[in-house]
């Protein structure tokens, strides 16, 4: 007879957007609720895409640093919220890249190395090319486990 | 300021296969860790897919009836290893009908009512006519949130 080892996850990242969907914020409820007990550090992560800047606006710094600074503040915003609700370690960032799903899966998860990864089910980047949840994506491409929040 | 609300899900369905991949046995230890607490429910579900039994086969009722006990005897296997660990309510089920993932929508979910589904990334049914795994199918067509666990 085996003994029962349980499996807990210690290392979560949420992915959220911009648009603090019903599904981001469960998400964030069931991320935070993990990162109350010790030893679990959470990871907020968010994603400006490349093709969410048009060449008007990648022609002017000044424009993305301003997008890049609105998103530090939403990230930033979850921080405090998770730290006041009892989350003893949380870390915020954010990343740029191609699609939302291969930023977080080729530099969010070798810098913050989750095994978990919290995210909305409906949780969507306005402008991003590929159709479908982002959740559903990495669902299928991460190599932890993800649980898709409704 | 509003008060942190957790979220804690208390009836949770794990989905099972027979053959007992890495990604089952996890999802069997997650599910668990999980119905150790109190006020949990656990349901324990693999699914005989019609398609599984040829012509041949089901003009015999005594071999399909072989199959429904034999894969009783794995689900009531995984719901006694669960009640050793501290699992306290686990309940164990088997369903019957086209596609895995649509009988656990269909059956499953309306007679056990779960909010979390728990399914191993690799979990899979032998002869099931549609491709890919059936957790991510779960996680993306289920009306509650879906773990998939690697």
């Amino acid at each position: 007879m085996t003994v029962f080892e349980p499996l807990v996850f210690n290392r979560i990242l949420l992915t959220i957007d911009e648009d603090d969907s019903a599904s981001t914020k469960r998400a964030f409820r069931y991320a935070v609720t993990l990162a109350q007990s010790a030893n679990v550090e959470l990871g907020i992560c968010s994603v400006i895409e490349n093709h969410d800047i048009n060449i008007y606006d990648s022609m002017m710094p000044a424009k993305l640093d301003e997008k890049r600074e609105q998103l530090q503040t939403v990230v930033d915003g979850y921080v405090s919220q998770a730290q006041v609700a009892g989350a003893k370690n949380v870390t915020g960032f954010i990343a740029e890249g191609g699609d939302v799903d291969d930023v977080i899966l080729e530099q969010a998860l070798p810098n913050f190395h989750p095994d978990l990864i919290v995210c909305g089910a409906d949780t969507e980047f306005t402008a991003h090319r590929v159709a479908g949840a982002v959740s559903l994506r990495l669902a299928k491409k991460a190599p932890i486990s993800v649980i898709v929040v409704r």
